[in-house]
C-alpha cells in the first residue's frame, strides 16, 4: 500500500493523480492520502478503477501518524522513499526489504518531509530511486516494478469495463459494456 | 533522448518537470519539449543540473516533427510509450529496440496525442509499461530502468557541487564548494 503525505491541493493536484494511478497500474493494492481531502483526485481514480478494474482503494484524510500506527500493529513494514537513502541499485536493500517477508508500506513525500519520517520509529528502510533528485512519481513506479519484479505489468485487472488490447500500431479497446464483448478502436 | 509532447504550462508545469528530473535521474542524455517553451521549468532543470551535475540539456520550442526528422535522420530510432502499446512486460519489445543497436528517442505525451504517433512515420515502436491508464512520468521511469537495466542508478554525475551520501537513517550531503569537500548532513 502506498502513502502520499505532503499534498497541496492547487499545487500537487496532477502529480498526486499520477501517483495514484502510477501505484495502481504497478500493482499496489491502494493509497492512502494523508492529512487531507482532496475529492476531484478521489472522484478521477475511483473512476479508473471503476473501467478498467481491479479492486485498487483510494483512501484520504487520514492522520498518517495513524497511517502508520496501524500498519506497525498489523505487523506490516514501512519504505520510506526518499533521495536521502540507500540506493535500491547499489545496495542491498531490497533483498532485505524482501526478506522480511511483510505486507509493505511505502510512503511517498511531496514537500519537505518531517524529519520523523527517516527514524525507526517511522520506517524500516529508507529507499532511493537512485541519489538523485527526481520526482516520487518515477521513484514510486520504478520501486515497485522492482519489488514486484515486473510481474506487475502481467496481471489483469478484474471486473474491467474497458481493456486495452495491446497492439504494434494504433488503439484497440475490448468493452465489456458494448454488445457483451465487443472490440473497437482505431488503426493509424 | 526524451520528446515530451503536449505540455501545457498552468496545468502540467510541475508534472513536466517530473518527467524532465526523472529523465535525467534516470540516465537520459536529454529532453526536448516540443512546439513550446516554459522557461520556469527551464531553470527548475538547468539549476539541478547544474548542483547536481552530469551533462543532461534542456531544450524547448522546436516543433516535434523537426525533432523527429532529425533524430531519424541521424539514424536513430523512436519509442513511443503509450498505454495502448506492446506491453513491455509481456512482449519482446525490448528486446527487440535493444537488437537494433541505435540511439533511441522516447516520445512522452500529456493530453490526447495526435494519431501519427502511433505510424511508421513516427514510432518504431509503441510501447506500453503496463496496459492500463496510468503516467508519463511512471511509464518513462520504468521504461528507462528496463531500457539501462539499472545500471543508470548506479553511476556518478560528473562536476557536481552536491552528492547526496546514501544512509539508511537521516540526510548526509558533500558539498564541492563549501571547503573543498565538505559533509555535512543531519542524522534523525
Amino acid at each position: 500500500m502506498v502513502l502520499r503525505w505532503g499534498h497541496r491541493p492547487n499545487r500537487d493536484a496532477r502529480l498526486t493523480t499520477h501517483v495514484a494511478l502510477a501505484a495502481r497500474a504497478l500493482g499496489a493494492h491502494g493509497l492512502i492520502l494523508t492529512d487531507i481531502e482532496d475529492k476531484n483526485i478521489k472522484d478521477t481514480v475511483d473512476s479508473v478503477t471503476k473501467s478498467w478494474g481491479g479492486t485498487f482503494f483510494f483512501k484520504m484524510g487520514i492522520p498518517w501518524k495513524k497511517v502508520v500506527r496501524d500498519w506497525r500493529k498489523d505487523g506490516g513494514i514501512i519504505v520510506h522513499l526518499t533521495a536521502y537513502g540507500e540506493n535500491i541499485g547499489t545496495s542491498g536493500v531490497l533483498c532485505r526489504i524482501r526478506s522480511r517477508k511483510k505486507n509493505v508500506l511505502v510512503i511517498v513525500g511531496s514537500q519537505k518531509v518531517p524529519g520523523e519520517f527517516f527514524s525507526e520509529t517511522v520506517s524500516d528502510f529508507n529507499v532511493a530511486v537512485g541519489n538523485q533528485p527526481h520526482s516520487e512519481c518515477a521513484s514510486l513506479a520504478v520501486f515497485l516494478d522492482r519489488f514486484f519484479v515486473g510481474t506487475e505489468l502481467r496481471k489483469t485487472f478484474s471486473n474491467a469495463d474497458l481493456t486495452i488490447m495491446p497492439q504494434q500500431r494504433g488503439k484497440k479497446i475490448a468493452s465489456e459494456k458494448k454488445s457483451k464483448k465487443a472490440v473497437y478502436g482505431k488503426q493509424v
